[in-house]
């Protein structure tokens, strides 16, 4: 179940190189993205309208892409402009495209009706280039079904047992209970964790922990997080932190986006960003380390709950109340598709 | 097709370490199991109710469970018994236990309806650690369906073709028709093999070889094997050897388990013991080697034959009437798994 | 979709080692080959009639063959001979026999009713030792059905994308239209390449390109193919050449044979000849290290190919000019598959 109109992330834009063709596969879709002369992007189904080989493995040639199989050739539009050997070129030649733009430092590509496709809707990511800042970034492949992944990150009530180490977090995360609103196409997730013992080179003895993400469609979290000297969740009467009052010993901003690639497999992509004068003395390397090994520690438990999924998947769960957040995600994603589905079936009536 | 109501081995009790977390699968259901503080075990399905982590990612704590994805703990009669951060607890969430138990150095679980689990059913194998005995002990996985592994091992002519060198095996195995005889809850399959040469270190110029199995629901072997003086099966009438008057040279017990760990994968566990007085001057390790020799050798051909029948699974045997043993214990397992059908879909009638 | 009535290649004739069993399957069919003492062959299913082990796996006996699982023993006409330890052989007891012949370095099977089975329908392919000639041959596995193989094989308009440097083809490959005749059981595709850069260490500033090769079912490939100096195509007035009036500077005779293992799986053997003035300096050397770096270029586009027609099976191409021999021949074979099927379903009616 996908939700078509709306921005995927495909790639971070480092990954789609100049003269390159970048291929990948979005909700079973398989895509090649290039970047055109003038720097822009054009995306592509990745399969040559005459026998089907993947135009990923074809050649740019100026702004067009050459299939290199039999050598038609295609327009940015998707037209084909050549078919060698041959002057008439069949109406039908064609492949289709994709709405892609590059933007905080993502490659987005719109997956539903190109009509719909309005920039506004892609979340505000933070740029891995944001001045102030250094970043870190990079992406993991997931054996399941994007929808545990989502689960995952809405419910932080896992922190304290899948990554009492790696991210220092104990299971006072599951006894905290956040505060959840929703937001245009997802919810805000937000929370204090108060009085724990400071880590990640975070010099007080003890802190509070302020934890705030917006999880939007497609599945996109823009994050912001702070640990503050203990006491000052209460200094700002367990509100979002005013950082000249209590300032924040530790920051992350951290941007999320968990791609479907096909039905059993996703792609996650993540960034950390820190401001220059907490991000040096080994605080952002030594927290990115840590990133690193809980990211692999949710796609290890991730990748067993799929296993053990698979051998029953109609069982229901036993609901507990930190499904709150994934259950509204799970129900937005439900009602999109079937007014996706109930639009493409309407019939359609002459004005 | 599978039997339930009967005792399946999980492993050697020596798998299952104190404080560790042993996750296995057995008729396609995933299972964890473990001691408790007193020794004694617990076996639960590997899956929290809640959103099917495995449990068996999960921890001890004391006697209990815990999930190591979202917390909940659960009472080693499956109960849960907390979840983090929420009060009130919902009656449906425990997790399925079943009836385990510790015999004969095997660890025994109970698939079907834990009313009728009497561990009287347990078929009498001998212990690892038997007084007076040396032991070996081991285990294989096959990527096979559980039947051909037993027909396998209720046909024994193919004892001359197969294992010719590891085990020594003449092809007299295959002209040598064993007697069979029916036993609860299976087949008793016994002969003199007779006139062979000597192997396994056995200082005598020629031997008659007894050997005798019982072969038991679910797929568990009990057998004895003796290697005495030729002339030795005559003096004994052709029956069971009476050792003071025909002193074993060579003796083995073994015992057997074939376990059905999904439609495509099976685990064999299996020892080899043999009296002290015998065991040594290397006796039982050479027998040993060519034991697990001989396993390797039945588990390639039988995976063959597993490939060449996927490929035309409906394609029925010619028979030999060396099936004879096989066949009973098949049409054994049907009427046993037509029966628990028939209970299960019998009206209940109140008293 | 396969033809059975014809003859596939198995294998070259050297893979078919005197006192070993080959192992090999055509049109999802396991097959075992072996040679009797005459040298002749004999092609059985490689699976035994009693339990379905693989023959394969078994042990020649004269010119007999035994199953080394029970030990059954059949003849090279199929029939079981002995039962070990059993008196009377079932008349069932028999595998099902192929009729197979050596012609030409190739092994060939007849997959379909035995009764038709007639050697002139070989294709007749150049063997390797072909005196005068030097040869090289290979073979390699795709993961792919037959048809695609198939399709590029027929259209050669590939030649300059994927193979510009393996081959030295250029794009005017895809811009001259070959003469295409039907042959019996098959098409015949022959044309001139004219002023072409020289390659394979021709010694001449441009070359002609004469490329002739029949086209058979089930998919065996004769090429000739020759280089003359540039002008040779109109010396000739474009048709087939007459080497006394115009020398082959570079001459290549290829046999090429599809066989279809499994719906998802082919096997491609190929042979390359040169006549002994030509192959020696290294040329055929140099030629036969391309045409192997081609055939995996191949390959990869094929499989890649492969992979995404997977994704959406029953997309329909867009057609181009150069399909018309590809098109031709998927139709020979579903016609000659709907003679077959139609034949078999036909009512059997007395003399």
């Amino acid at each position: 179940m996908y939700v078509r109109n709306c921005w995927y992330v495909a790639a971070w834009n480092h990954e789609i190189k100049e003269n390159a063709l970048f291929s990948c596969m979005i909700i079973n879709q398989p895509l090649v993205i290039y970047r055109k002369a003038d720097g822009a992007l054009a995306a592509f189904e990745n399969r040559c309208c005459h026998r089907g080989a993947p135009l990923s493995m074809g050649r740019r040639e100026g702004d067009n892409l050459r299939c290199l199989y039999h050598g038609l050739k295609f327009a940015p539009d998707g037209r084909c402009i050549e078919i060698p050997g041959q002057d008439r070129i069949p109406n039908n030649a064609c492949v289709k495209t994709f709405p892609v733009i590059e933007a905080h430092s993502w490659i987005w590509v719109w997956m539903g009706d190109p009509a719909l496709a309005d920039p506004d809707l892609i979340p505000r990511a933070m740029a891995l280039d944001t001045p102030g800042w250094q970043s870190r970034s990079g992406h993991i492949e997931y054996e399941t079904y994007y929808q545990l992944i989502n689960d995952n990150l809405l419910d932080f009530s896992h922190l304290g047992y899948v990554h009492p180490t790696s991210f220092a977090t104990s299971e006072d995360w599951a006894f905290t209970r956040p505060k959840i609103t929703r937001v245009p196409r997802g919810l805000r997730i937000e929370r204090w964790v108060t009085d724990q013992p400071s880590a990640h080179g975070v010099d007080a003895p003890r802190v509070d922990i302020w934890n705030r993400y917006d999880f939007l469609l497609p599945g996109i979290i823009v994050m912001d997080a702070h640990a503050v000297e203990a006491g000052g969740a209460q200094r700002n009467d367990m509100g979002p932190p005013d950082l000249t009052k209590t300032p924040a010993l530790f920051t992350q901003y951290s941007c999320q986006a968990v791609t479907p690639v096909s039905d059993h497999r996703s792609r996650y992509s993540y960034s950390v960003l820190m401001p220059d004068h907490l991000a040096g003395n080994g605080m952002l390397d030594g927290f990115w380390a840590g990133t690193l090994a809980a990211f692999e520690e949710d796609r290890i438990i991730i990748e067993a709950q799929a296993s053990i999924n698979r051998l029953d998947p109609d069982r229901a769960p036993v609901p507990t109340s930190f499904d709150a957040a994934l259950g509204q995600f799970r129900w937005l994603i439900e009602k999109m598709v079937k007014e996706e589905q109930s639009v493409s079936a309407a019939p359609v009536v002459a004005a």
